[in-house]
């Protein structure tokens, strides 16, 4: 890849609270998606402390190395906030006070009727000769400074506010840099073959691979998913070796590819949902709900989802989803034969086309020699018929809870 | 803070998958929590793509302020894998056959049957003068050098493998260090209070705060959290100034704080139910089984959750929760009267001791002038009791979803 006709970007995040692993750091892969998207090659990220010195030092870190930094965190008015400072230092410049924004911040006070602190009015003192990222969503404005013709960007780290404004600034650098370097995507959805043995069947076509075309597994909770990133400035000559490939790829690995399309399995379920305007629900027992809850993420997911059964308890099996007490006591909450009546009577309770049926040991308790942790069950049905297959999927709690839901959407997909 | 005391670690995280935005990088939040467990001050964390300039350069970035780097992905046997070779450069080394890796590979193969590409083989050629960190989860082993005072500790990028070996890295650190640096965290949750105005109310205590203890903000969706951090090298002394500040903390806001446990509202709500031996069920519309999610992702939440109702249309909200037709004509779903009716009849259904019911609009379709998108209202029920409330939550849908979720899981909470 010849990453050097792109623009390089790098994105730091400040705040203690990363560093010291509290929250998770979805600004960053916010930002690198959107600057990706447009073409501009992200080529580091950088999480630093709420300590002025390692602030300094990643600016010049990223600086030396990019055209551009998008800088999150440390924009509000509390005493752990210092990154205007460290921009004003950075750059030798003071702060003034910026009509505009003062006036925007009391126009919002105003409206939304809130009592502020007077601490609040520091949002509008901003480093000389620094352009402003209006902020329709809180208080604190970004900056957009240029200097030596490196570009620096400061936007605030509550993940609502930078969503907003970082439109805003994607538009700026596109207008800053008449950006027209491409980078096009080709996504490919596998599913029954490991990482290692894709990469197997995939090394001759790997070898073969244009410099300009890169290939990536990205594995899955259940399922691996590839890509094949094109570089260039031509975005019909790309699309045409990325198709090329993407034919040669697909020789390889036919049987086990699902999907071309980007998108999770709920979604692709949603889609052909939709298309067959039908309506489906769930039965969920070790899934717990994550599987409605992958669901109704979805906009518009009403439109084909009716909802669902949360059965924790075998009393709730029996009693809400009409399984037989003494089909329980036979095989087991955990077993074709519960599951698959779990399917079928949730698809008649909830008059839907289609149901999904899950149950299984999560863990890390309930399981036995017969039955370990990680057995699960699972039935699709549709009015017709039902199906159902066991899997056994590891001793992580959480995976199995993932990987049971993407396992279960993918009968449903198949099904449809 | 005097941070010079302590061990000082960073995080490189390698995996253009990252940068384009593709996937969360849970593994360096998960590093940074344990380290900073242990004592180790996380310095900062660094992410780059598969390129082996850019891995040497963030290998030198992060040793020169740092006595440790942890090195997380690129070490299977893709292409893309680059890891062991930027190692064996940056350290000026070859690599070398492992006689123990090579039978561990090879017992793993035949234990589980498994058919692997040769190239598996390779995992078993590391750097000279360095130790392995045993895969008891996967294939690729990881790598612990010592050059010149500094560590450098590679991993696999899997977060199960990553998860299994680092107990063995942060074992072999404190062996190394003699740590014995610590950093003691007390925590406060409050609700109903902005982080601007909390800020407001606790400047006098920051203000006067001593330099080992340090106050942060961490918002969550629907309430804020606040977190105390104290350095030191005694644990007895550390312990009683944070317990001092904590009662000063406490009477400035002592009316917005429910809670001085690290917990999630499902995790707080889990400890009471289970001590005082009830149970509980949901009927969730606009949440869409996102409640019922958060419970089961604990381990032992059959205990005291027998499971819910998804009412994801009006037709299962009359006929499996038994909401009156009349009602949702009347007054909406979006209603006080429904989200009543729902508690009430869920918590009849499933026989528990408490209900939560939850029905708003998500959006970003179905808002009125009346009943704009963040809209939601929420009842809490008992055997004798249901107590109802409405809350404007923005237009976010996944905000809207996780804010509902906590706003019902508080509801609960001091019902109980």
């Amino acid at each position: 890849m010849d990453e050097h006709k792109f623009i390089q970007a790098g994105i730091i995040n400040i705040g203690d609270e990363i560093l010291i692993g509290q929250i998770h750091n979805t600004n960053a892969r916010f930002i690198a998606h959107e600057l990706t998207a447009m073409g501009v090659y992200v080529k580091k990220i950088l999480i630093v402390g709420d300590e002025k010195e390692d602030i300094l030092s990643a600016f010049d870190e990223v600086l030396t190395c990019c055209d551009i930094v998008i800088v999150t965190g440390g924009l509000g008015s509390t005493n752990d906030d210092i990154t205007k400072d460290c921009i004003c230092r950075y750059f030798h410049r003071d702060l003034t006070e910026n009509k505009i924004v003062l006036n925007h911040l009391q126009s919002i006070i105003n409206t939304r009727k809130i009592k502020v602190p007077n601490s609040i009015f520091l949002q509008a003192m901003l480093p000389e000769r620094s352009e402003v990222i209006a902020n329709e969503v809180g208080l604190a404005p970004g900056i957009w400074i240029e200097d030596n013709g490196k570009i620096l960007v400061a936007i605030p780290g509550v993940p609502q506010e930078m969503q907003a404004m970082l439109w805003d600034v994607l538009k700026k650098i596109q207008a800053h840099y008449h950006v027209n370097q491409h980078i096009i995507y080709k996504h490919i959805q596998t599913f029954g073959i490991s990482e290692a043995s894709l990469s197997e069947k995939l090394s001759d076509f790997e070898n073969k691979l244009p410099p300009c075309i890169k290939l990536a597994y990205l594995p899955k909770a259940g399922y691996v998913s590839l890509r094949l990133t094109g570089y260039g400035a031509s975005v019909k000559e790309l699309e045409t070796e990325l198709e090329k490939q993407l034919s040669y790829l697909s020789h390889y690995i036919d049987e086990h590819i699902f999907s071309y399309e980007n998108k999770t399995l709920s979604e692709l379920v949603a889609d052909k949902l939709k298309e067959q305007n039908q309506l489906f629900a769930v039965a969920e027992s070790c899934t717990g709900g994550y599987i409605a809850h992958l669901t109704t993420l979805i906009p518009g997911s009403s439109k084909y989802f009716k909802g669902g059964v949360v059965a924790y308890s075998n009393e709730i099996k029996c009693n809400i989803l009409q399984v037989e007490q003494q089909t329980i006591n036979q095989h087991g909450a955990v077993s074709r034969e519960v599951v698959m009546q779990m399917a079928k009577n949730v698809l008649q309770l909830y008059k839907v086309d289609y149901a999904i049926a899950v149950s299984g040991i999560a863990g890390p308790g309930g399981g036995s020699v017969e039955k370990p942790v990680g057995t699960v069950w699972i039935a699709v049905a549709d009015t017709n018929n039902v199906y159902a297959k066991c899997f056994s999927l590891g001793n992580n709690r959480e995976r199995i809870i993932q990987q049971s839901a993407n396992m279960a959407l993918y009968m449903l997909y198949k099904l449809l």
